[in-house]
């Protein structure tokens, strides 16, 4: 991270200054553990009284908690304001604290991590492949046959593109992140390290001899746009057709999604979730960590799992829901109290 | 895909063909989404009215359904005959659309995917290796030394193959697979891209001083013929003696096998599920989604365990299996019930 | 494995041979399954029988088991000398049979896997990283920019390294390790094939137009010295700050830790371990397989988790939890007889 001073960042936020404009900081940190070269801030009424206590160089503070502590029977501002008489911290007043934030980690990140341009040798780029202008191809990365890449692709090392892919234009694949062949990835996509698109899904036949026959798996997978995919993460191909994620999707790491699933756009599924062949999740849902969801299901939208749930049948109505099988969330939390005091209970 | 007429399907699958035999399909997709260059096929009677709406090119379609459906109290088979007539999709009756479906996917799939073949630079091929006629070497995988390959594997890039390790004959590493020093993995098995064979099983002895120090794990792993294992599952070396996958064993995506475990034939482990240390799974059983077992324990052959069960002591008998700790199906979903309506009750 | 024999054996443990100091063994193996080429051990008196079956070369058996049979009531010791007269197999009496089996296994680890040296090619090193003497660079591996490397560091094929980062000294990459830009990884370390270091952690905030938009995650992991981590398991950097991993833990496979989450030194995590953002986990723990833990919380020192478990809120006292959410494991073991009880009744 560069060195901004207190004054350049509230120049760029647009923030009311109090304290020293030449502080300096070159790093960011949670309030708690910031020290004097680093950039905070705070969003939450319950961390302003840390504003006399901590390290932080400079804070970026939510304007409308300061003015809730206005009255005179807070105590929290007259310290601040001497605090800040005395150089401690100097504090920058903004709007929204957490959105400011987010738009100097966005600066910030775009310094730490620019785009890579650039081919890098020893790299496998079948014949005929167009590599756009600004893309990146890592070493050792490998790209098939007839596949499409988009203006300012990313690919990382030890990649794998089969034949007949197609990547949208700002999509970054990270170091070894495998694509089978035939396969669509969105635009400004983000697929993290190991992450597999396109293994076959689980299909198997028992034969006459009662022996397992592997059925072909040659449809694929879809990925719209915006869509992130985490860590060693797994999205089977199609039986037939397509397996899709349609566009701001955010996944989690080591999340299974297997064959002819479909998920409903800007749902989020948290980290582990696991979601068996043909089920069709909604848009907008979240499935916390460890969700479970059995096969040839549909879930609707805007619904809410809590962790470790397993969702065995469909799920019609909007709504939150908790346990294994998943149930309406407050029944759910009534019916554990009942099975811990079953258990307190020595008759 | 390449293009087929019905009159070419028919005459492949031996079915009685019922409308336009020159009918051209190209691809294969569920009857529900199937368009005019699409072969389908209903096996289940409950798709059968779909014959009406499809806009299916060829529907393959159970004879036996059908005949079911000739009495005239059903109106099915009338407008089917008009559809074929007004030639909007071409039928064909096969004994057992499924079955016919799977062997056509078969001949589908090996025209988009052939085996791969030769020997793609750069590659890592320690020298004395040999590399059997047929076989595929992609760009940048790694052969260590004494490896042994059978006849027409096929090792995609980014494979990493440790020293000693035997691979069977037919057998398909997928991109990124690795297999450390000393495995064997049998003949005609799948290994999907990033799964991890014969890593360090997880064994510890707290020393003197209380500090954790590693038991080195000297075994290997063995998988038998047949095996197919899902995309960055992970199977851990024994500390002494083999991991052992028996033949025709199939193996889901991010699953975990611990050290010291045996898997009997024929059994199935989907998705996400985990086996603790030195535990022996039958034959035949079938661990569904994120079914977790302990360590040390024996679990009986033609075993059924519902999702996210937990397996915590060993099972004696065949049957189904449901909860955590999992305890008979039966009684596991009347408790379910039992705790729902104790979650809706007031008192 | 090299071949020793008891004589040998004896020597290096400082055992106490019956038999005869001239059997050769190559190889070790559990005493149910071992053949006369094998080491084996016997460290519980439930084994202890096996001594007059086990078809083993050499028995390490633990001298206070014996000890304990010597009295006419039994009748163990008797057929075992009998057994060594026989020359059937030889017995090294030791202090601790686990203790001496793990000290021979060391021996043997180290002539098996001998530590790698050397640079392969091709593999990616930029320009001004310094390998140091005695590490090994295997080939298709990818060194980023700044990278610091400790000594006799081993960097299996087809790790990538991002810029920034360090590796302490002694510390095993094995093959397809990806570590994100600027992590740190301690010495001693041992991190398994397909883990994942630095990928961002699972932030998103909905704009005004609830478009979900990520939160750059700008923070490290930190793993300090004597780490050991499983195959694909993945840990997120922290959105600032580090994901701090302390010394002497012991990760499994497939584990997820979360981006900001801080784990305290000699806790494990077993099999397929979640644990969300922000959480802090205390020293001396044992999650075992499965469990997950929700985010921002904190759990004590010297707390196990049962299989599967579900940890829910902070835990304040070092103890035994159970269940999902986790409860003290005594009250919900209660609880789930129960429960049991409750699905067994037809009423």
């Amino acid at each position: 991270m560069m060195e901004f001073s207190a004054g350049q960042i509230a120049a760029v936020l647009g923030g009311k200054l109090m304290g020293d404009a030449n502080v300096m900081v070159r790093d960011v940190a949670p309030i708690e553990s910031a020290q004097s070269h680093h950039l905070s801030f705070i969003t939450d009424e319950k961390y302003l009284p840390m504003l006399e206590t901590t390290h932080a160089g400079v804070v970026l503070v939510t304007q409308s908690l300061l003015d809730s502590h206005q009255s005179p029977e807070t105590k929290l501002i007259a310290p601040l304001r001497q605090r800040i008489t005395n150089h401690q911290s100097t504090v920058i007043l903004v709007e929204n604290a957490r959105g400011a934030m987010g738009q100097l980690l966005q600066m910030v990140s775009k310094t730490m991590f620019p785009a890579k341009k650039g081919i890098e040798q020893p790299s496998f780029i079948t014949e005929g492949v167009a590599i756009p202008d600004g893309a990146y191809v890592g070493a050792f990365a490998y790209i098939g046959r007839n596949v499409r890449l988009g203006a300012g692709v990313q690919i990382y090392p030890n990649v794998y593109i089969g034949d007949n892919v197609t990547i949208g234009e700002g999509t970054i694949l990270y170091a070894g992140v495998k694509v089978y062949a035939n396969c669509q990835i969105g635009k400004q996509c983000i697929l993290h390290a190991g992450v597999v698109v396109g293994s076959d899904g689980f299909g198997f036949e028992p034969d006459a001899q009662g022996v397992n026959q592997k059925i072909p798996q040659i449809g694929n997978v879809i990925t719209e746009d915006d869509v992130e995919i985490g860590a060693n993460t797994t999205i089977d191909r199609a039986m037939m057709g397509s397996t899709v994620v349609h566009k701001n999707i955010k996944i989690d790491n080591l999340v299974q999604i297997a064959h002819n699933v479909e998920v409903g756009e800007s749902t989020f599924l948290c980290a582990q979730v696991g979601i068996a062949g043909s089920t069709k999740v909604g848009k907008h849902c979240i499935l916390t960590g460890q969700v479970g969801a059995a096969g040839h299901i549909e879930i609707a939208d805007n619904c809410i799992f809590g962790a470790q749930s397993g969702i065995a049948g469909s799920i019609r109505k909007p709504g939150m829901y908790m346990g294994s099988p998943a149930i309406d969330a407050g029944i759910w939390r009534r019916a554990t109290v009942r099975f811990k005091q079953s258990g307190q209970r020595n008759n």
